[in-house]
């Protein structure tokens, strides 16, 4: 079967009861984290321009913004929300995916299921879908389509926001794999807009194309249904692997239950190496020889800025981070990445003492801390996809969202979810 | 110089002496053609569909719609109008460019000329600034962009879009460069929807990217000003081949003189031959043996529908079109193209004899053919490059306004723009 196939039946087809009582968590867990880290963000320029932009066009009351009371177009609030949710970058990964799948997904099913009147069941259920279709469309792009340049999060992301739109819109499997055909034309994102506000601003252009086209096809609009795996369709001139196992157990295995969280505020490709060093300490500062990171290839030109000397530098930095948690800096805080903390004599110290190795042998996921002491050496590896609990993933999100919100308005927010997750409920939490 | 550079300092930096009169008159010919092909297009599906899909949207009354007398979002109106002015596939096209200028840039431009209320001067200079703009990167980008399976109309049509809105805007040559940057993450479009409401569609996306990205840039967006030709940006990531001769004499030289106007309405790529053929009639159809048509490769694949059963596959189709002619079916006509021509039996029973040759000696816009009679051969060629007298491209699209919208709306459309093309009563026409 056809990928679009494959995925349009699955978001048409699958019902509530068919999805795992840990994914359904999951779903609930990443929402909450969804609207705390946009909500956090709420205030970045890329958040603030794309909002300003939106609000100066106006329109018909549909769905609420991230920072504003004024509700616009399901279209511009997924927009505007997608960048908001993502200007952080402390949203959620799927390794797989290699991308962002939240801030995609959730801005569009958000917006379309408060301009329907959605049920909150309704909402979670197609944010929960399409979520998994997008993650299933970024395996099947591969890591080719990555390291060719483009940003998953914005491309598969825009795929698995159209399908959530159009389940919410109640748009047959045809329609569907055409809500796919008619985006494989509109989906874009590069990665040579990281380090700038495009890259926050590629979840909104997920999210809004997926708006886009599902409210196009809803009106009748015929695109080529094919156009995902076509030839000259999206996977073939997008460098996409075209990785047809990526469907393998969809509807039954849920690659959402592996979805990780960021529990730091810096760059994920650090967050092995800090868990792993947490297991070592504390050790005193002044008893360290050396600290060696052992990390897959790929992050040595994603976060191994050796002397960073600003907050944003610090969140790629191997070299900054780990001296920041050995001397008790929370890593989990946003107000920890500062101009100052690179400039600290303590932390310039320990930086001295860091060394970065790649190896090939470990995952992407996987990293190994060694800390030589006069007391001799500390070594301790992590895994970020090692197994999380989920009743420990949901107490540290629950704690992440305090820290981010306050204790008040993270408890405000998960009690809305708790009790269903109305979509004009969490509307209304967006304000900030 | 980088291409970004050269392009945004020569729409920052052009004035309105430094065109020569016949770019000033071939962009005032274009905006008459385009304002025609859209009102004609109004009412097609796609365009009915998405101006219903802004209208819903509603929003801030800037900018005016074809086929509505509702005034919408620059943003929105972009989309719509480009959309409905490539509906029939009647617009201009610069071949070397391999896109479709006009139907990207004037939506754009001519909604942030409402937008912003300015003078039908600055307005038509801006209009011709990026598509000249257009032109050029679409030459940048290249044949092997176009062959891998983009399309230049919305690729590079999206950055001649955003030019000449962030023109009209009053940004500056560093704006315009960020504009290009930005739009690097958000231009796209493929050819795999042609023959579907995607591909007037993709018009659309170019001018509607082109005003979101120089609106962002206006209020402060930070996007990567050298993601157009910068590693893993756009041409890199998009099989752009990056011809630098492609900015060879910009701003001395107007790539805008040889753009080619439709007076035919179907795809470009049947013109040589109808005008080849056109040269060898009347001839008796009951004589006919064989017509072989020898055209260049690429249109293989783009307009040779050998069995067409519908008036938009009719208008794909070498097999149909030649036989229509034959037939003395009116090929300037929209109406000519229908299901009915198709199942005709004449035309099936002329479109039996008719054989299409590839041949890579002919350039894109050559086009020979011969047709065996029982009294013998007939053969002609034709190339739609051949220089046309300015004055005779006036008469003819004068000619095709008018068979489009009739005489006295022609003759009124034509006054406004000679008058001075105000913004605000070209917009006026557009309802229908």
């Amino acid at each position: 079967m056809s990928i679009t196939k494959h995925v349009a039946e699955f978001t048409y087809e699958t019902r509530g009861q068919d999805v795992t009582p840990d994914a359904a968590l999951m779903a609930r867990l990443s929402l909450l984290d969804w609207i705390a880290v946009g909500l956090a963000g709420r205030d970045e320029p890329v958040a603030r321009i794309t909002r300003d932009m939106v609000l100066d066009e106006g329109g018909t009351a549909q769905a609420s913004l991230f920072g504003s009371d004024t509700r616009v177009p399901a279209r511009a609030a997924a927009l505007a929300n997608g960048a908001a949710s993502h200007a952080l970058d402390y949203d959620d990964t799927h390794f797989a995916h290699i991308g962002h799948p939240s801030v995609a997904v959730f801005p569009a099913a958000l917006a379309v299921a408060q301009a329907r009147g959605a049920s909150g069941a309704d909402f979670l259920h197609a944010a929960l879908l399409g979520i998994e279709a997008s993650i299933r469309v970024g395996v099947w792009l591969g890591r080719a389509h990555y390291q060719t340049g483009f940003h998953q999060t914005a491309t598969a992301g825009a795929f698995g926001a159209g399908l959530a739109a159009a389940r919410l819109m109640g748009l047959g499997a045809g329609g569907m794999a055409m809500v796919l055909g008619l985006l494989a034309t509109r989906a874009s994102g590069l990665k040579s807009q990281f380090g700038t506000m495009g890259k926050p601003f590629n979840a909104g252009l997920a999210a809004a194309n997926g708006v886009e086209a599902a409210q196009l096809v809803a009106k009748g609009f015929v695109a080529n249904p094919d156009a995902l795996e076509s030839p000259q369709g999206f996977g073939p001139t997008h460098a996409g692997e075209s990785i047809n196992s990526a469907m393998q157990g969809i509807g039954k295995e849920w690659l959402f239950e592996t979805i990780s969280h960021k529990f730091h505020a810096c760059c994920h490709g650090l967050h092995a190496a800090l868990e792993a060093q947490a297991t070592l300490l504390p050790i005193a500062p002044d008893s360290i020889r050396t600290i060696s990171v052992t990390t897959h290839p790929r992050w040595m030109t994603v976060c191994n800025q050796p002397a960073p000397t600003t907050g944003l530098g610090a969140k790629f930095s191997y070299t900054t981070v780990l001296p920041m948690q050995i001397l008790g800096h929370d890593t989990a805080r946003l107000d920890s990445y500062t101009d100052a903390v690179c400039a600290d004599p303590d932390v310039q110290a320990l930086r001295a003492k860091v060394s970065v190795t790649a190896d090939d042998s470990l995952s992407e996921t996987q990293a190994r801390v060694r800390i030589d002491t006069t007391d001799g050496p500390h070594e301790a590896s992590f895994d970020l996809d090692a197994p999380m609990p989920i009743a420990t993933r949901q107490d540290k999100l629950r704690l992440k969202a305090e820290s981010l919100l306050g204790d008040s308005r993270a408890g405000a927010v998960w009690d809305i979810i708790e009790k269903g997750a109305d979509p004009d409920a969490i509307g209304a939490t967006l304000h900030g």
